[in-house]
């Protein structure tokens, strides 16, 4: 048996949105719940109406109701007294709890006498690492995501260009919200969700986090970012690219060279063991190498304006960073690799693929081509 | 000018996980901000990333960025940095947090000598009354949900029935999971998502949080609940209605019956200045005066084994609660209404809208008929 080296772990809120209750329990739902890591062992206080599900879709998990846990009827929907009861049945007190467990519930658990240790980074630092399976998962999303990417691609190379230099079909001018919507509708038959799909055009894409509205244009640089997230097992994807319809402008198609470059470069030095910030660095001096400047431009960062890269896995965005901080990449760790350049008069480019750190390398979840041309 | 009454309000997190940061600064985004609420200020520190997409979309809220704080390079990626200066500037050094405020910040602030008070009830009471342009939006998004679920009772009735009572459509057999994707792909046709709608056959409905899977029988109840999120402003629609395709039995009918009788007394109780446990009552009482008990039975609670409803905003499940609280509704509460019966053997029935409550009575937010025939 495994010596309990720290203190059982507390997490309490809804496993769709505490994405370390989805990890240790294997177990979804909208509603709050409660768990404790004793060890090795897995405890999870479920509402009565959730038990059923929870005993069919959990392996290994020790589950508790509120009638198990004999919380009389006025306590039963509260979580907090689903808390009190479990750490008293386990005579527990003492547990750790996340940086953003909820600070009403550390009071009344400090009122009762607990005494809670709140844990300075990730609950489940292992999470970085994803097995076998993890891996698949994340695949299986990544490979929504390409399908997404490739039937958008087909349809702008399908669209007409009309005498204003509009994206149509027909007669119809083809829209962000269009593409958008026609991403959206293929991830939900591959199985996936995504509510944020970016589709944005010239000047729009010059900030990295719109997601794009009106016509779509020829001659501008069209930024397709798409981040679908399972909806059976919750596991993301991450994929961008760049692409102009028609003939780019001698600066887009600079900075897509550099881009281009840049991924090249960061992809060269990926690897177990280097520092993320190592692979971030790659980028920065790719983009000096091809004449683009970072920093405030006219009172607005411009440049490559954000990290290289980030963990996917349950969350969309999880560890490691790939970025300035100076964590080492370890085999297993799945991570964006994501260079873009942003200018304000111009546009954005990005080229973004989702690959898993080896011991030797890295290797694409699920690989797709770029090229400017959709 | 307003005198100020209580402490500031303080609100960390990413807006689209925290609905009251989206209530307050009228600001969607999937990264971390800070949101200080000074009587009518409402300040909102953004990343540089997001600060154009910030100034474009917010009225009247002050924005504050890591450089206009003055932070240095190591600290423009961390909130609770952003937390600190903000404070500052505003020469805070008291706020109120809401009860699932991340206790991590809590413990760096309080190292600060900013003095926390964690809030026990909502941050936001007032989200619960909601404006016209509120109602509005949900009515968007119920709308959505209504079209959804005529779409889906036309193709049940569409359907044939095979030698072994399974629902086909041509030679395939109609699945769960295939109504539900329908269902999803029609709200995302309406500008809106839906993660876990449910189509719920048989003995499956009986748990009201399973989704459904596998083939759609006949002489079965399918509970279909539609709960779709605008992505555009973010408001929630809530919608379930229970059909049998062919003849229910005996024992289902009857708890169809008394379902919707249920509702109808439910319906019939609901106006501003009632307490909310005596519209749950009368649903309790109905289903006693039609015979369907509530309890453990076989150690399963079964019957009517949830509240009568719940408020609808921003969050699927917010204030007010329609449940055992003697909590008093408000005009411009929007609720759903939604007894269920549930018995492991035979299945759930379900009915349930979202109205508004109106000084006199209540209005639905869109309205669909109830049978039991699709």
């Amino acid at each position: 048996m495994k010596k309990l080296l720290t203190d059982p772990l507390l997490l309490v809120g809804s496993p769709a949105a505490v994405p370390d209750i989805r990890y240790a329990a294997g177990f979804n739902a909208p509603d709050a719940v409660v768990c404790l890591c004793i060890g090795n062992e897995i405890h999870l206080v479920v509402s009565a109406l959730e038990y059923g599900r929870a005993r069919g879709e959990t392996c290994g998990v020790i589950l508790h109701t509120p009638d198990s846990l004999h919380l009389e009827s006025a306590k039963r929907r509260d979580p907090v007294a689903w808390t009190v009861a479990l750490l008293k049945r386990m005579h527990v007190r003492r547990v750790r709890v996340p940086w953003d467990f909820p600070a009403g519930i550390t009071l009344k658990l400090n009122a009762g006498g607990i005494r809670i240790e709140v844990i300075e980074g990730p609950a489940f630092p292992e999470r970085a690492v994803k097995t076998r399976t993890e891996i698949e998962c994340i695949r299986e999303s990544q490979r929504a995501a390409v399908k997404a990417m490739k039937a958008a691609c087909a349809r702008l190379r399908a669209a007409s260009v009309s005498s204003k230099g509009l994206l149509r079909e027909g007669r119809r001018v083809l829209t962000s919200e269009e593409l958008q919507l026609f991403i959206d509708r293929v991830l939900l038959e591959s199985g996936c969700s995504a509510d944020s799909t970016i589709a944005a055009c010239g000047k729009q894409s010059a900030d990295p986090h719109e997601r794009g509205s009106g016509p779509l244009r020829a001659g501008a640089p069209v930024v397709i970012d798409i981040f679908p997230q399972h909806r059976g097992h919750g596991y993301f994807g991450d994929l961008t690219r760049t692409v102009v319809k028609g003939k780019p402008s001698p600066k887009v198609a600079a900075m897509y060279r550099a881009v281009k470059a840049a991924q090249e470069a960061a992809l060269g030095s990926i690897r177990a063991g280097v520092r993320a910030c190592e692979v971030h660095a790659a980028v920065h001096e790719t983009f000096v190498r091809h004449g683009f400047q970072t920093g405030l431009i006219g009172g607005w960062p411009q440049g490559f304006i954000h990290g290289t890269g980030h963990g996917v896995g349950l969350a969309i965005h999880e560890a490691p960073s790939v970025s300035t901080a100076e964590n080492i990449l370890k085999a297993g760790n799945v991570i964006t690799v994501e260079p873009g350049l942003y200018y304000r008069d111009t546009g954005g480019v990005r080229i973004e693929d989702t690959v898993v750190v080896t011991r030797t390398g890295w290797e694409y979840l699920c690989p797709f081509r770029k090229a400017i041309a959709p």
